[in-house]
């Protein structure tokens, strides 16, 4: 799916004054790595790693596994696409609601992706597919389920390949799976975003753990020089320098915590629980497309329209914490929208 | 293939004074372009544009197609796989000597790409494949088919998909096909670079042209924010201000013939003809690898092996014109090479 994702902010150009529908963590990019960057321009003029061979022995040391189970991609949707197209003889399944690209990229591959509701899922139904996707924490929901319960889940089904999609589970507090599960577990590919935490998504940067002989499949599809210069130059510095998150993870889900509270009281809203910055909420006033359409022209503020979502319903939007000023701002203006006639 | 290709530089640090393996313009990025990518660092904050719908209405308007005639990529290598991947059910033939990639990313998508020799096809020989790659100039022959010959050759076979890869066209004074071709024959892709004119190979950017039916297959495999932003960034910048490369064609091809025929003089050196600015080299003394390894550690001078393009064998190198100086100084050195004991 090339439109209807978040962050569209561009096709609205001069509207936008506060932009609630990425996912990334507000407060900008780690102080240092702009003018690290600027100082790396130069190196354009090369072409990049043709594999990213140093931001992969660089990650491989920091999760604790061998290059060999590591995958440098253009973002973490790249990574969707390469899985999707190394394993596409398997019949796929996707865990929904969820992120559209999974069963996009499936299609794109030739593909019909079977659809596993997440409550029967996380209920335990069995799933007949040879390639199973899960977005956990899950996007757009918000609803993350239990390392040790997954990892039986996955264990018990060793003919099938299980891809979890943590993109979020550096903004979330509750334990995901962790980078050792990938290349551990000989049937789960873990895939990751460094885009989210350092607020990046310029620049396309991802990666996928797994055991080799997964990998080695995925590598096959993946082109030389996928990853540009400079996403390869923040990864690098990132790694290397180590900084903290922009926002204290503890502080932003207490704000985005006040936020989902603070929602919730507006008569006739219907906020979802989530464990991360993002979550659904419905009003019961119009279509999430009339609310988002309203919000951008009266206030400027950008959500996601989340009528898209294989799953849901047309009333939903899906709403990520900003700052606390912005936060209330959006309360207000919901609440104005509630009581327009 | 992730290895093995030129502008390996980065695998020998600290080694390499003169790169001749890279087939950019030398001379560096347009003035003007480096602080303009300054200028746009703190859009990595923001996703990119999902389908580079910028740029590619840029590149319509300057290529006078429509933009559904324009596919914007992560680099031509990107633009390779994706064709491959939309194509995969059909035949494919690979016109060879040549650039890698087609033949891999047919294998990476299920397929076994027939090899169809350059001479034998420029002779007229029939190509039983659905899916054929020619490379126009060629990559790494510097050989090129007459614009008219190749249009007729390609209206007369229209149930074949004929995918030119035109990455060098702007760096051969030879009249290529040009972009009107490819929207106009219901059965040609063409594939360009912007970052070999501009010198800017490290932010990978390319785009494809062609007929609609035909782009939309190719665009359908393509994810959401294939393309960084600041390559985004790059191309509308260099759409927008059409600066002059950095070094004029004209002067830029006179030394690249200078450089030959010096080199051409050395005394058991065979030096194969070319239209553009990288040619083949075949001196009588060794294999391309060993005279790879002793140029780069007795002068730090990198040339492309290129022992490992199917159709070539294992005598012959690689070389880009640089700048006149430097291109004397790597005649004086391989002169040194076949006279050394």
């Amino acid at each position: 799916m090339l439109h209807g994702h978040g962050d569209d902010g561009y096709r609205h150009p001069g509207r936008v004054k506060v932009n609630f529908s990425s996912n990334v963590l507000p407060g900008g990019c780690p102080p240092g790595l702009t003018a690290h960057l600027q100082a790396c321009l130069p190196a354009l003029g090369s072409y990049p790693e043709a594999a990213a061979e140093t931001l992969t022995a660089q990650l491989a040391h920091r999760e604790a596994v061998a290059p060999e189970n590591v995958l440098v991609t253009n973002g973490a949707t790249a990574a969707i696409h390469l899985i999707a197209q190394a394993f596409r003889a398997r019949p796929a399944g996707v865990v929904t609601p969820t992120f559209a690209e999974y069963a996009d990229a499936c299609r794109a591959n030739g593909g019909r992706p079977a659809e596993v509701d997440w409550a029967d899922f996380a209920g335990g139904a069995s799933v007949a597919a040879g390639l199973v996707w899960l977005c956990n924490p899950n996007n757009p929901t918000g609803a993350v389920l239990p390392p040790g319960w997954l990892r039986a889940r996955i264990r018990s089904q060793p003919e099938t390949i299980f891809v979890v999609d943590l993109a979020y589970a550096d903004l979330c507090a509750e334990p995901a799976l962790t980078a050792a599960d990938g290349p551990a577990c000989p049937n789960l590919l873990l895939v990751k975003s460094l885009t989210k935490r350092f607020a990046i998504p310029g620049l396309r940067l991802g990666y996928v753990l797994g055991p080799e002989a997964l990998l080695r499949e995925v590598r096959r599809c993946s082109p030389p020089w996928a990853v540009n210069s400079l996403a390869l130059a923040a990864g690098e510095y990132l790694l290397r320098t180590d900084p903290p998150p922009a926002w204290p993870l503890a502080d932003y889900l207490a704000e985005a915590r006040a936020f989902r509270l603070a929602l919730a009281q507006v008569e006739g809203v219907t906020v979802l629980p989530s464990v991360t910055g993002y979550f659904l909420c419905r009003p019961a006033r119009g279509s999430g497309a009339e609310l988002k359409a309203w919000l951008l022209r009266e206030h400027g503020f950008l959500v996601r329209d989340a009528g898209n979502f294989r799953g849901l319903d047309a009333a939903q939007v899906r709403v990520a914490t900003q700052r606390p000023e912005q936060n209330r701002a959006l309360v207000e203006a919901i609440r104005q929208w509630m009581r327009s006639p």
